[in-house]
């Protein structure tokens, strides 16, 4: 585990969070994005060498739309930057964690993401992410 | 905001929790820290340029007793490091963000510390610190 990625904070009104998390941090987000596979529309600030991403729900049966149901906003998850998933995911199963993602996947922010079961990490839901680099030489 | 400086995560036993993190972090805790004006115990854990920092609660009326209660393990708060924290106070204070410490206060790991009410940031709780710094030319 590299650093801090990004810490995800699920909201229920993006603009609104926007402006408030501007005015926090200092710095407007640098960019929005729509994951629609997870149904999610997403902001991202930088923090030094670490981001926050807002989590706003697209559709009801989003996972971010069921864990303001039950949770209300808040901290959502917390990401490491790993520099290579595949291997990382391999090393945390060995050692007993719950992979919920065996495979990674497409996640916002160009990364290959996957997530461990918060059962198995003291109720914290913890992401990987690998950045996907663009390939050299093509 | 430099940059995220930790995230505090609550645990219900330390000792157990101490092992899981060093599992999925590779690394042991750097520092363990008691904390009795806050009524915890702490440890802490390098993530390249952040930190993971676990609390237990060391008394019923602990901070941490009482977050346990309500939410179960998890996320407690996210710190973010500052350079002069009484300034960056004022700054959110007149921006409308409630303080939870008007004078920022020694918490654990050589810092000052200061809260913002969740209630003001969309449900999280932030920790501001800005690190005590040995005196020059003493």
């Amino acid at each position: 585990m590299d650093k801090i990625e990004h810490i995800g904070i699920a909201v229920k009104d993006l603009e609104a969070s926007n402006q408030l998390f501007a005015k926090l941090l200092g710095v407007p987000p640098y960019k929005m994005e729509e994951v629609a596979s997870e149904g999610v529309r997403t902001s991202f600030f930088e923090s030094g060498p670490n981001k926050v991403e807002l989590l706003e729900a697209t559709s009801a049966d989003s996972p971010i739309a069921k864990f303001l149901e039950k949770k209300g906003e808040g901290i959502h998850h917390i990401a490491f930057a790993v520099e290579d998933i595949v291997s990382e995911l391999a090393r945390l199963k060995k050692e007993g964690f719950q992979l919920l993602n065996e495979i990674p996947k497409k996640g916002a922010d160009n990364k290959l993401v996957a997530f461990l079961h918060p059962k198995g990490t003291n109720g914290v839901l913890v992401e990987l992410c690998q950045e996907i680099k663009a390939k050299e030489g093509r």
